[in-house]
């Protein structure tokens, strides 16, 4: 939901944009597929899917079968510390692929969904580390030393989960083809009791709208 | 021959390594198996190789059959511009990367070999893009806002490549198990003419010493 209105938002702002999405050993591998959905509907240019292992280094729930994710957390301890959920490093990671793809199509921005306020506290999610990263590409690339620096932008990163989606629907962004469970079912079902399946449900509810993936 | 060297260094001082080697969809995929006997032979507590293909990017020499290696380019030449071999933010993913095995480990330290002297010119060798990505680091991760952040140890930052193999032969390391050519033969032979296989042959001339590689 908050890459796909992160995508909306800068389609929106007359940009030509190149949607990047990873294939990092997640128990939700479903969701690339629908990434792949949603950066056709929202006129993305290309989308490219990169293959990173993750599980090489193990450590996440999203990511080592043997860690269960966990369910029916209240957003009052959703907030308080890093759960299981947390890849190490992963914002950091996808990031420094998509400065490498910066680099290589010579765009100017790069657009990430995360969002500071409704989260699962990860660290990598927040703007004082968004602003670091900033710095570091400056540094780390042909075109940051060549003067024409990456900037990162953060289109969501002061919006509540009901400010995103309603943002979203403003500019037109479906729903249902979007994905947030952690762990779906072997039937490919949402979870409906992981952190996300349940800030999506919040998000919802604080919008005033039906989610259109729950028919 | 500069990973080698580096790993050589830590254990050297005492501590517990864990290796960490790029399957990128380089052409030189030969230096995987050349990085797993290093490891083995210094005593690498364990060594993992992530797989990112970071072909799908696009860009670069080393990963892109459709653009050619540049052969016999004068040491002058290399140390101006960036060439085409330069794999766009490659050292920031790779970091990135690391810095996530670290948070799996509780590892406090990252070591790597870069130089920022002898080397091709790439943006991300250079030291204030390490104490940068340090920056970025300690705000990125779990260990780092619970007052652990990760260092970056660059051991051959200073160092031109023959002092780097001096360095390293005192340690014990076996230069005959390490790789460097970016564009071996079908045969899998060095070609002799790259920026890595001629930045060797100056480092083995500085040292005064035969390349062991080379029989």
């Amino acid at each position: 939901m908050d890459s796909a209105t992160a995508l909306a938002v800068a389609v929106d702002s007359g940009l030509a944009c190149y949607a990047l999405s990873f294939d990092y050993g997640q128990r939700h591998r479903c969701e690339l597929e629908a990434a792949a959905s949603v950066a056709r509907s929202l006129g993305a240019r290309d989308h490219v899917v990169v293959n990173l292992d993750l599980r090489a280094l193990g450590g996440s729930a999203l990511t080592a079968t043997e860690i269960d994710v966990p369910k029916d957390r209240p957003p009052d301890e959703m907030s308080r510390g890093i759960p299981v959920t947390y890849v190490p490093a992963r914002n950091t990671v996808f990031l420094s692929v998509a400065l490498g793809y910066a680099e290589v199509l010579e765009a100017d921005e790069i657009h990430i969904g995360v969002s500071a306020l409704d989260y699962s506290g990860y660290p990598d999610c927040r703007p004082e580390f968004v602003r670091a990263f900033e710095v570091m590409a400056r540094l780390a690339t042909r075109r940051g030393i060549e003067g024409h620096p990456t900037s990162i932008r953060t289109p969501l990163i002061e919006l509540t989960k009901g400010q995103i989606i309603q943002r979203g629907l403003e500019l037109g962004v479906d729903y249902a083809l979007t994905w947030s469970c952690y762990d779906p079912d072997q039937a490919g079902r949402p979870c409906g009791r992981c952190d996300a399946c349940r800030l999506r449900a919040k998000g919802f509810a604080e919008a005033g709208v039906a989610d259109p993936a729950s028919r």
